[in-house]
């Protein structure tokens, strides 16, 4: 018992400093070597934690989404917006460890469920859900992928701005 | 007069050979070197064209995006991403690219113009007009994400589908 105590203690630990890396340095750059090289560890020795790396960034994404505790459609959303806006690169490591089945997106789910209390339909409840997380991650993909480029000076000036995220979403829910 | 020309045109050589280059090895793979190199040339003569690899991408992004001559919100959406869907990684290109302002997205003017045909006030056609963009990003990035990691076997089978494209771009366009 008390292994598998210390091994999913170091598993946090693994998550917790590759989330350090992901601020630091960005999705592109968020490798085994480096994520083992902080630890002290050999890469090779990450895969007794991990059975490959879209595992790992599957664990890492699930801290950024953590145990939303918001109710009611619009806070579930504003609450998925806030986390993904709260680390570098997020929008783009949830987006992609969502899709490859390797973390949920709690707020779906939640977001259905507060779409059938507010007395939609199945389909309709279904299709909210979807429509919000979806614009959320497009939304800040873009406002993070903007930022990027700003550091780096690689934004045009002239780039147009999305409208504001509350004014979108409210089209999305506000139906419910 | 012809040295313009000839200079136009090898520029479209260049942004169709990338074209072939992305459907071949997708995006992360899409550098000036393969570019170059397909084409015969040296990496460097590829500046006389493009100032940068970012201001080329978006000259490819503008090529998927092309000229849409759909009418009314929802063809114009659909439009969209059909022309996404057509292109591997073209969600990602053209997220980054109009986020970077080194590709306008035309559908997102023309989008905010039927908006304001059919009714609607400045600031709700823009509202549509970017949730229905940001939507049709996230739900494509999402498809695209999906079909590379199960062609390379990634993907965990139990990943939970979106809602239909079409169910969510009635609740955004739905009020118009």
């Amino acid at each position: 018992m008390s292994g598998t105590g210390a091994k999913a203690g170091r598993r946090d630990d693994i998550v917790a400093v590759a989330l350090e890396l992901l601020d630091a340095h960005g999705l592109p750059e968020l490798s085994m070597r480096r994520i083992a090289g902080a630890l002290g560890m050999q890469p090779s020795a990450l895969y007794w934690h991990f059975p490959d790396k879209q595992t790992l960034l599957g664990a890492v994404a699930a801290d950024v989404l953590g145990a939303p505790e918001a109710s009611g459609p619009e806070a579930l959303a504003l609450d998925l917006r806030d986390r993904l806006l709260g680390r570098r690169d997020a929008a783009e490591l949830v987006s992609s460890a969502s899709a490859l089945g390797h973390c949920r997106i709690p707020h779906s789910e939640l977001l259905r469920s507060a779409a059938l209390a507010a007395g939609a339909d199945d389909a309709r409840a279904a299709a909210a859900a979807s429509a919000a997380v979806l614009y959320t991650l497009g939304w800040v993909l873009h406002a993070q992928q903007r930022s990027v480029a700003e550091a780096l000076g690689a934004a045009s000036p002239d780039a147009p701005e999305p409208a504001p995220y509350a004014d979108g979403l409210e089209l999305i829910l506000g139906g419910l």
